[in-house]
């Protein structure tokens, strides 16, 4: 195999750096490339790190780890399944690592799951690869359209009870994906009771960025909220996803009885509570 | 100045890079080396950074920055402080920082904060160049006393309302700082109707270690509770703490309404929900 260039042989160790970043470089110590190849979109990489266990790492940026996967997955995806009080169809726009559908598949009402990505080789990969994130999905409710998500949003004329953003970070084409355009789109998709959950970055590193998610889906949604989970291989850790709604919800949560490792009935109705300086957002 | 052997010039960019650990390096490029001097107890650096601002490190790792520092400071500081009834004796062990015994002097009812810290270089350095974090605290009710923290509490007949143990990882002479001999001597320290607040580690890395210290301070304290915080800083992210107390603590807050950045009363009251993962902490 031809070693990438995102890799370097040090001190007769191997260490991938993630190099996307002006001022902070992460190296990490890796045992194996288990898999390396470029798709039509993107570099695809699956790195095996001592620290993380294996990763998913597309154009030299890491994506998610079998560390802490689940954290983020469990969050994008429970807090809108588990708020929405009979989700029978289900959008995930992104998430190829198949981490959110993973979860989504646990809820028996759910009858459906369209799962927009754009690079087949990406769930191909995790799901073979990767199965501590993508637990090897296969359920036959899991629709998998491999397709560009706001080319799919644009012409859909489907109805959703939830609809998940699990989109990568907003650089390049998926800038589009944090754009007023693709918002409404999907307001045009979300049922009247249903709601949207989009990731919205860091709220240390991007406040601006998250900023931005808010105040768009606020001009579309009655109901708008943030909340945050820590998800250690991101950077600054503290991450944020923005809820909408058409109508507003009752964040009670009665009973919460999926099988996860990270989240609880009771983070669900909490994570809503920001530190002081996110907090104008919620009120 | 001698550039020193933590910093490197690459591509006509300075970069420190943080080398403590085995399978991770976090290289921060750096606009300037504001201080760095070896004090009888280790290397003491004021970096300013691009990412981060000005950074406190210590023998090459990173204690706390401009960007984050008052996260951390906040939770070890205000949740113990805000939770008791009337705290009038404090004792810090470590924070060299300054950052907890500034956020301890906020509250009027605070008659003396006796803060132990080993090293006198640390917060000449912090209070001069590293003002983000420690506030320039010139406050008379703190009392800086320079000495080791374990020596301090074997040797100490005083009693203290709130105690918080802001102690470096747990590496070479500060695994003390977590040993079952010291915390019997914090437990003589504490008022009947005290609170102790030790910093144990991050859940994701040190699981062990936080354990650890939860179960010998359990075995001491009637109460004892983990609670947690999002400290980009640190591996990991999700930072915890320990809290502990000779008697049953109210955990409701009535009213929060110091100057904060990161905590409220409602974040007080919620850092003690634990992921799923934790949960039997505090169960």
């Amino acid at each position: 195999m031809q070693i990438p260039k995102y890799i370097k042989r040090i001190d007769n160790e191997w260490w991938f750096t993630e190099d996307d970043r002006d001022n902070l470089k992460i190296s990490y110590r890796i045992k194996d490339i288990v898999f390396s190849q470029m798709s039509d979109i993107q570099h695809v990489m699956i790195l095996d790190s001592y620290d993380f266990g294996r990763m998913l790492v597309l154009d030299g940026v890491v994506q998610t780890t079998s560390i802490d996967g689940y954290i983020y997955n469990e969050m994008i995806a429970h807090v809108p399944l588990a708020l929405h009080k009979d989700p029978k169809k289900v959008l995930i726009i992104g998430g190829g690592d198949c981490g959110a559908a993973k979860e989504a598949v646990k809820y028996p009402q759910v009858k459906r799951i369209d799962m927009i990505e754009i690079d087949e080789l990406v769930v191909k990969v995790c799901k073979e690869h990767l199965q501590e994130v993508s637990g090897n999905l296969s359920d036959s409710r899991v629709n998998f359209i491999y397709a560009d998500g706001v080319k799919y949003a644009a012409k859909s004329k489907e109805k959703y009870d939830v609809i998940i953003v699990d989109s990568s970070d907003p650089v390049g084409p998926a800038v589009q994906l944090i754009e007023l355009p693709f918002y409404k789109n999907l307001y045009k998709l979300l049922a009247d009771d249903g709601i949207i959950v989009c990731q919205s970055q860091s709220p240390i590193f991007h406040f601006d960025i998250m900023s931005q998610i808010y105040q768009r889906m606020h001009s579309l949604f009655n109901q708008t909220e943030i909340f945050i989970a820590t998800v250690p291989t991101y950077p600054g850790g503290l991450w944020s996803f923005t809820l909408g709604a058409k109508e507003p919800i009752d964040f009670k949560i009665d009973e919460f009885n999926k099988a996860t490792k990270y989240i609880t009935g009771a983070l669900i109705e909490r994570c809503f509570i920001l530190p002081r300086f996110m907090k104008y957002f919620n009120e």
